[in-house]
């Protein structure tokens, strides 16, 4: 009963089966069996291959193992579908006709590449293998064909190293001992100073390795080679990291990979030999200059791994200039050609230029929006396109905060800028420490030699990552670019001593818990926590958000509690408030006590009040002749409830001008913009302590020292000597109000309808904040949102109150404000009666997080049992708290839209939940047709982009409802 | 700022304000202006009045002042229409002409009765003028036409009274202290003793004290006395009692009352004078014979008030023969012409015959149900008809044993009737003491504060329970009613003392040991041990049924945990069971440990064992060579996980051979009908101690004496050694397992998901307890119902485990069963998504109680904190969980039925919450078109009949879908 960690390829994955498939495409001679197009097939390198072969690019030979071979693999329990073998190998003679070369050969061997390449990229997280096809035969003709013996055992060295520890799964660090070992014997400081004779020992010792650790000697036939790497490739497709790439990265598990079998170049066959990756704009930043990275005498390898550190493209016009000047021809065509930034590698071998491959490149969102803004200016895209070139999420990047430059840092190393942005934190040297310190809520920069796919979950809990090796295109740089995150790689003075947990940096000692500070966007390392400040926004993202406001029809509001997020909101393009949390204001610590002593109060007062009102109702229908003893009950009540009375109301007048001036503050920031405020919504104990922590320390008193006792006290807001009288006080009043299930409780609209002083008080101060700013000549739009709302009764009671009020100020004041009342549709009955609710409200602004909560009926606050295994088990395609559930929970929402204006055509419909933030979400409500989705600050500027994608996409699927 | 009792009369009432209506109705000479149809505006009363009149019975003349007028007084302001004044007057003439007399009139006058009558019968709850007309002038008037002083002075002194205390507010004590002391001073032993004179001073002294107590004199003018009656009535339909008869009794409080002014005819004219009630049919048996009392020489009050004890109506036949052979033949044929058992008001003067009043006479349920099957004997009712014609929810009183209405009880304290049924026994305070009293056969009833699943033995064990705290859908309510023990619940005034065993309320004590009875009915708690009569179950019973069983579409099923239970079902008529709770039996003594140990151990296993499953595969990735760190790895996880492994393995091991025996019984008991077993749904902490408790305890534990420890140990299932490790162990897992919001956690199919060992356990019992059966020749149907699903996946994973599981077992044991794989709809996810969930589902069984918690957004728990007054100020019109709310919740259930069998035509439907049982939710369970409903087993004959009655209603309505 073991549990598998991610569901296995089914048999139904798309032609699993189909027995007429093709199963290898060849590419090369200027001409591909497959195209650009064929990314599902031939997986997104193959395609580009393909593409590249048919666009007369040079690229060395090849041929591409389906995707479908990958899913017949896993359905069929590792076999390889019928009439396979022969495919591949007529794919492999042509190659070898290409070439002239045959695999194995004496004389003048083939040598392959074989390399996964699924649809989507997943970077470093599968397995490849070069230089396949040498054997103690073949190495001897590599050796006669090239004239360099040390570069043909130093080819066979590396592949024994590959193949041993990817495909039979020997441990690196073994090859590694062997090597050093040898280095250590020869006194030899690099690889490269190993002669041929050395590298033909290791290749002994690599051999002899292999034989110990398995029990069996390395295969020398090619094609037993090429057979176990490929299914060495496929089996990395379910490895762990790359089950980890794709939840990360929503790529689904059933789609498999495809291997791309290509003749080997060589760029480490001397010095006019040379190996690279480049991109035609620099991907940091999006300008457009011809960027990248080259080694001399190097295989592509030593680039990407970081080991050496490598030479800007430039350096290459100065040593092959005429490979350099072809490949910027070749590359700014492919740009031309697939309307997008690529993203390279290139091999030149004796001079000769060969690309093993383009694709779209990753970029940070800043390249990305000045890449699509340059890109319309160039005439390459329209607006539409560029619109669509730009992940919603990513923005969310640009908008955070850089290094305060006014502040004086004390700089610690430099190292390459490899993705933008500030980071402060605490220096962590392992991805574990870094996770588990992370999900405690603190501030991490995790700092590594370099990093692998093994450390995604660290990088994933950093504030940013730190590199002492590597490039801009190292594993490190390109992982946090696409995480967002800031990283500075190549810190090359930065010693990491991960025993002793700590980094050395030039004498300098700092140890893990240490705060340290980033500039991703200068490469620079500071000491300490540097203070931060916010982005700035470039003038491209300024004329790319204009165009989104421009597509888009939905409006974007933002949810904020206090003007300075209300400012920040509205900095980013916010239209308004779609959500004002009063109750954040009551936990303010000048308010805390009032709200104490209101709730300490309110249900005293409120049970004497009725019982006083059913006698004095009963002593009123006596109409004239007056009973003593209702006159005694009476006065009796009237005397027990003038306390608890006089201190509520105390309270709520305490309580008013606070609250008046939060929203004076609101309304002037947001001048003309809509405000929507919402009525008092949690439970009541959420303002008072801790229950069972009562209960303890009730116990714990007696015997509690004086230290103790004055921490209590401070706790419970009381004195030392009142403790013993105030504890029991204030646990009785916190157990009346406890709850078994606080979600389901007495919050929201219940709360306003058993204390409807409450909301009177609110409403007041909303609407004197009004008149107040609207009389100083600013416009002001209140939109007062009851919570919780589940029958249009309570709505009633609610509204009645607050336009009681309203007009009731308006009139004392003498100004008029317009002002709407309507209400959040959070419970599932409102979404359901929505018809009925829509006769009381002016508008509808959907709580998504416990419409969500409720439609599900999940807690948040306890999915954590098993909503990770949910969604890792696929039993719920993505966790519907970060994104909208279309079908069950969108559903309500789309039937409570068509009914709330079948009642009220004009009826306003927005979103306040965590969802409107979540790009997908944003769409969701496009398509139903909601006015407006409000989110966090931060997020403003995704859901103005993602709003518009969706009125760019909805056209283009000829959709959109408008 | 006080609230007002309920919500007054607004000015939308019907017809509330249109000028030209008629506003008074007058009847009399044989002739009404008003007919019986017209009980909205003359009220039942009045209405009845016209009928009588019309039909030729004798009726005193009068007029019915619409409920129009009383509508408009509300509206406004307490002022009576335009032209208002007018028609009373020409009414009042009328009224004058007939009977010759004027009102007032020195020589003849005429006296008038003002009484209340509202559209549905509101018994004693409004007030009543008689002898309006009476002053100091009048009174002569009256002695003279008379001839009898005594008679007229004592109408006068009784109008005084009443118009003092129901128009004025006097005291009635106040009068009745004067009446007292006349009475001693003449040494009268009966108010008959006093004579003309003393009569006359005592009017003298009740207008003296009118005028005292109001400072006014008692009005002579006649008019304005009929003006301030006339008020009085009108007000009284908003007094306290009033609206709390018709929150009882849902009627609404906007439809207003009645007035009906009357010619004053006399009982109390001498011995040649009667006055009595009666009915056509005795209404506490339904025997067809006439039944009734009166007194000779009284007014109908006297017959009603109890002061004087009346006399059989047969023996009117001796006293007054003529008149009773007239009033005989009068009421057989008012029976006739309402077909129905009438319930009227008679006054002979002076050996003439007048009828008061008849109406449809309210009758017990054994009652109702003989007249209404002899009524179709006799050829005046159909059977659609009978079955119309009892309340299906008063077949509950029939089926349970009562108090004995004969013996004097003393009331100790009141709360909600929440299961019915008398219980008498000895109070005990704590379950396991319940338990073990009950085993030694001694009777007792639980009282607790509220009860928890952990009182279930308790509970098993008493008569009856007893709460101080929770509502209609408690614990302890749900619980007794499946059960089918009488339960009283909140009943606020009693305040449980654990430690000292006791119970205090009002300051009364009882103590452990002591006898109380409780009626379940009522909700009343006496003190001492009340004789209690049987329920009888008439033949007429099992007739009746039969009829409706005949006439019903929805099949009734019932919840049912255990055989007993089960069987008691089947007696009372359940096709089956439509929820087994299989937790239920989790919660037995002989179990618990098991339970405990497996919650102990099961999140360890599972947790070890997937980091082993990771590893694992880790090491079969490598194939050819096995890593050594990973094997020790793996050895290393082995030798963790074996321990917590096993003890989970050992507990399901001993719950499984006694869930199995449980099915068995089940299976067994319901012989061929449907068994419904829902697979295990609480959150496991459920069964574990009190999060709060352990806290306290362990801070408790260094200072607890040995006695404390004993009970410590006894209540965690430790030994005292064991404490000091024990309590954190198991404090960490019950926080472990703690959630803020229970009802929306890690339960239901969520847990079988988790932990998929314990649905295949309970799959496993099942079908080999089905195969058990089935092989002795029983036919056996289990219905497997996966609880708490909200998207199709989770019943499909769930779904898997129990087919493969009933495979393997029937495949073993060589037995074929039929059964279905279902889930249960009570997320509205479910709900909405039902045409997704009916892929997997081969029927559906809404749980509403669930589904009503989500779709409100309330917990059953905490609602009491709210739902109380939503009702009580009718921002609901009713507490969704006594009946289905239509609108929202019943919007859901029809949606999903529709999307259930759109995807699945044949799919079966039906309900297992609470609601199952309550008649309302049955007539809609039908019109929704759902196959079943099940219900606990009290309540069955209740749904049988109320399925019935959907189907008559529906085929008269014209809406039945069939």
């Amino acid at each position: 009963m073991t549990t598998t960690p991610a569901a296995p390829i089914g048999p139904s994955g798309p032609k699993a089966s189909s027995g007429t498939a093709k199963y290898a495409y060849f590419f090369g001679d200027g001409q591909a069996e497959g195209n650009g197009q064929m990314k599902d097939v031939l997986g997104g390198k193959g395609a580009g291959l393909a593409e590249m072969t048919n666009a007369g690019v040079p690229v060395p030979p090849g041929f591409t193992i389906t995707t479908e071979v990958c899913r017949w693999y896993y359905a069929h329990d590792r076999q390889l579908p019928p009439g396979f073998d022969a495919e591949q190998g007529a794919a492999l003679t042509r190659l070898e006709t290409s070439m002239g070369k045959r695999l194995g050969d004496a004389d003048d061997p083939l040598l392959v590449s074989v390399r996964s390449g699924a649809k989507f990229s997943m970077p470093g997280m599968m397995d490849t293998i070069l230089n396949l096809g040498l054997n103690d035969r073949s190495v001897l003709g590599l050796v006669k064909k090239s004239g360099n013996p040390r570069f043909a055992w130093d080819c066979y060295r590396r592949f024994l190293q590959m193949f041993g520890s990817v495909v039979l799964g020997l441990e690196k660090g073994d090859f590694e001992e062997h090597l050093e070992a040898f280095k250590k014997k020869r006194k030899a400081k690099t690889d490269q100073d190993l002669s041929a004779e050395d590298l033909q020992g290791l290749v002994k010792e690599y051999k002899a390795l292999v034989k110990k650790r398995t029990g069996r000697d390395f295969p020398q036939e090619p094609l037993v080679q090429l057979t176990l790497s490929r299914d060495a490739v496929f089996r990395s497709w379910m490895n762990d990291r790359a089950i980890y790439y794709r939840r990360q990265n929503r790529i689904p598990d059933d789609i498999g990979t495809a291997v791309n079998v290509q003749a080997m170049v060589f760029g480490n066959m001397g010095e006019s030999s040379a190996t690279g990756v480049g991109f035609t704009r620099n991907p940091a930043t999006g300008e457009n200059h011809f960027y990248g990275e080259f080694l001399t005498n190097a295989q592509g390898e030593d680039v990407v791994a970081g080991v050496r550190t490598p030479r800007p493209i430039a350096d290459l016009e100065k040593v092959l200039p005429e490979a350099f000047h072809q490949l910027h021809e070749i590359t700014q065509r492919l740009e031309k050609h697939f309307r997008d930034i690529q993203d390279f590698e290139f091999t030149i071998q004796d001079r000769k230029l060969y690309l093993l491959q383009t694709r779209t490149g990753k970029r940070t969102a800043q390249a990305a929006v000045r890449i699509a803004v340059e890109m319309v200016q160039e005439g390459v895209l329209s607006k539409e396109e560029a619109l669509l070139r730009v992940e919603p999420a990513s923005l969310d990047h640009l908008l955070h905060p850089r290094l305060d430059p006014k502040h004086k840092l004390v700089q610690l190393a430099q190292g390459l800028a490899a993705s933008p942005g500030a980071a402060v934190g605490m220096a962590v040297f392992d991805a574990d420490t870094a996770a588990e310190w992370g999900h405690a809520k603190k501030k991490v920069i995790l700092v590594r030699k370099e990093t692998t796919p093994d450390d995604i979950h660290g990088m994933d809990a950093a504030q940013g990552i730190l590199t002492a090796t590597g490039g801009m295109t190292s594993h490190a740089a390109v992982v946090a670019r696409g995480m967002g995150k800031p990283c500075v790689s190549g810190a090359g003075a930065v010693r990491v001593d991960e025993k002793t947990r700590s980094m050395k940096v030039d004498g300098k000692v700092v140890k893990e818990g240490e705060w340290i500070s980033l500039d991703g966007s200068t490469g620079k390392v500071y000491v300490g926590a540097a203070p931060t400040i916010d982005a700035t926004v470039s003038g491209e993202f300024g004329t790319f958000m204009g165009w989104a406001d421009e597509h888009r029809r939905l409006k974007v509001r933002s949810n904020a509690d206090i003007p300075r997020d209300a400012k920040k909101a509205r900095e980013f393009g916010a239209e308004g408030i779609g959500l004002c949390r009063t109750e954040h204001m009551f936990f303010a610590e000048d308010r805390l006590p009032w709200v104490v002593q209101m709730i300490m109060n309110a249900p005293d007062a409120k049970l004497l009040r009725e019982r006083l009102a059913a006698k004095e109702a009963e002593l009123a229908a006596t109409e004239q002749v007056k009973s003593r003893e209702l006159k005694a009950e009476v006065a009796g009540l009237k005397k027990k409830l003038a306390q608890p009375e006089k201190l509520y109301r105390q309270a709520l007048a305490k309580l008013f001008p606070k609250q008046r001036a939060d929203f004076k503050g609101l309304f002037e920031v947001m001048d003309g913009f809509p405000v929507t405020i919402r009525t008092l919504d949690p439970p009541l104990h959420e303002f008072l302590p801790k229950r069972e922590e009562l209960m303890v320390d009730i116990v714990r008193l007696p015997r509690a020292t004086a230290a103790q006792k004055k921490e209590m006290a401070k706790r419970y807001r009381l004195t030392v000597a009142g403790l013993k009288q105030g504890m029991p006080g204030l646990l009785h009043r916190v157990e009346d109000l406890h709850e078994f299930n606080p979600m389901l409780g007495h919050r929201g609209c219940r709360l306003g309808i058993t204390y409807p002083e409450v909301t009177e008080m609110q409403a007041r101060a909303i609407f004197e904040a009004a008149c107040d700013v609207a009389a100083k000549g600013k416009k002001v739009v209140p939109e007062i949102m009851i919570p919780l709302v589940g029958h249009v009764a309570e709505l009633k009671d609610q509204a009645a109150i607050v336009r009681r009020v309203a007009e009731e100020v308006m009139t004392r004041r003498k100004v008029r404000v317009e002002y709407l009342v309507g209400t959040m549709i959070e419970v599932p009955r409102a979404a359901v009666t929505s018809d009925k609710v829509a006769e009381e409200a002016q508008f509808f602004s959907f709580g998504t997080n416990d419409l969500t909560q409720l439609t599900f009926g999940y807690s948040r606050d306890d999915a954590g049992k098993f909503l990770p295994e949910y969604v890792n088990r696929k039993i719920l395609p993505i966790d519907p708290f970060v994104s909208l559930d279309p079908e069950g929970v969108g559903e309500l929402v789309k039937m409570s839209v068509e009914k709330g204006r079948r009642t009220r055509k004009d009826l306003k419909v927005g979103i306040c939940g965590e969802h409107g933030g979540d790009p997908a979400s944003v769409e969701f409500c496009h398509h139903a047709n909601l006015n407006y989705v409000s989110c966090s600050p931060f997020r403003v500027p995704i859901a103005r982009l993602a709003a518009a994608q969706a009125v760019v996409r909805g056209k283009a699927a000829g959709s959109d409802q408008r």
